[in-house]
């Protein structure tokens, strides 16, 4: 593999989940979000809410910022230009969420250049109807992701990865094999323990539905981690349907019909 | 704002359509693709489709990445763990789509590291049928987006972004006035306009139902193609329902009730 700085910034990120007291300065705060900004979009769909209230913000991170697919925008410049939107929600949203996507990795990245760690915090789009009314959101825009930004107090190694040839593919897909399913798993598990990642943590998602724990910090891992996650959460559709039409989106409403 | 050589290098990030001849030494393909799947993640639901047809590929370029929701890997580590999915489609994809935003993100970055260029293709989630098809798609894989990339054979400028001021909101949503609004839209048409984009590209998005035409190149720019598009295409809200559909994605599905 060919390397260089910005490779090796990329390949030696992990998330960072303590922070000293240091702030970051307003200089640093803005190139984080210019980088944001300048990321490639359809739309320029994404906007931020930033919290420094430390004691709010999780981990103590002097930065909070609230991604946002915001289509309340574009909508108010199309009114200005006597346009109404009729793309459809899941049109929107489908490039408003890649839009504030890249914008967030971006600022990760921008952030790991200044010495700063971060984290993302997924749950946003479970609470939506929570952060539309403390951030007042407008109709229209949706809360993607939450990233936790500061200066790090902690040190961990960057975490695992799939093997190459799991997650690259040469024209078509390829059956998986259990061989090779098993190839990757290995790698997963025996990195995140090598690491103690769960053991340092304290923590395994415990199992619901009367199943027996047979597992200790000796050999829970990445596999049976995320097996216990999307196994046993997340399990009703209205939750994502749901904040979605707190935020005023409806996947199936057909806009060029009129509102009336 | 403060500035250092990864900040300059994603703030000079422009879409690049024009590629030379040159193809990327396998070293450096190696490298984009570790950079993407070492980007921040929920679960590693992206994978990578590429394919080194110049021929085929958009711009003649030497790389084209399509960039996949991978939900199937994830069920085959489960089920060789005795674990089925329950997490509702919308929860796996809402995360998916960002594990795989954050990955093409950073494949981006790596390959501007390397002096390359690219361009993100948005096509894909109206195509996913054909895709699934051609690529030979498992079930629960969702072609989010493509990514040409090459080295440059042309050099514009990054184009213009919304004032900082109309992306960042400290602690909450503010109301955006008119005058607001106008100067934020007014910034990104004098800034296409300076650049001659759409002269030089070519191109208005024509005007559909009988409306006149009235602008030229020398007014048309960024916030009237914007409403052109958004206000006359993807209208059919069955579009990205049906192509999730054709990935076997149900956003009302209830998983934990079992298939049969």
């Amino acid at each position: 593999m060919e390397r260089n700085p910005v490779v090796d910034l990329l390949l030696s990120r992990k998330s960072i989940r303590r922070f000293t007291d240091e702030d970051p300065s307003d200089e640093i705060v803005e190139a984080i979000v210019r980088c944001g900004q300048q990321a490639p979009f359809a739309a320029q769909l994404a906007s931020f809410i930033l919290s420094k209230d430390r004691e709010k913000n999780p981990f103590g991170a002097p930065l909070l910022f609230t991604i946002l697919v915001d289509i309340h925008r574009l909508e108010r410049m199309m009114a200005r230009r006597g346009w109404t939107r009729i793309s459809s929600d899941g049109a929107v949203l489908i490039f408003g969420i890649q839009d504030a996507a890249y914008a967030a990795e971006n600022m990760v990245i921008a952030a790991e250049s200044f010495g700063m760690g971060s984290c993302f915090l997924g749950a946003a789009p479970f609470r939506a109807e929570g952060i539309v009314q403390e951030a007042r959101l407008p109709e229209h825009v949706f809360p993607l992701v939450q990233l936790a930004i500061g200066y790090p107090a902690e040190d961990p190694p960057p975490r695992p990865r799939f093997p190459l040839d799991f997650s690259l593919f040469e024209d078509r897909y390829p059956a998986l094999d259990d061989d090779t399913v098993d190839v990757a798993m290995a790698k997963m598990d025996d990195g995140y323990l090598a690491q103690d990642y769960y053991r340092s943590a304290g923590y395994m998602i415990p199992l619901e539905a009367g199943r027996e724990e047979s597992f200790s910090f000796d050999d829970y891992s990445w596999t049976e981690h995320m097996g216990r996650k999307w196994g046993q959460w997340l399990r009703d559709p209205n939750d994502v349907l749901g904040s979605l039409g707190a935020c005023g989106f409806d996947l199936e409403a057909d806009r060029s019909k009129g509102s009336d």
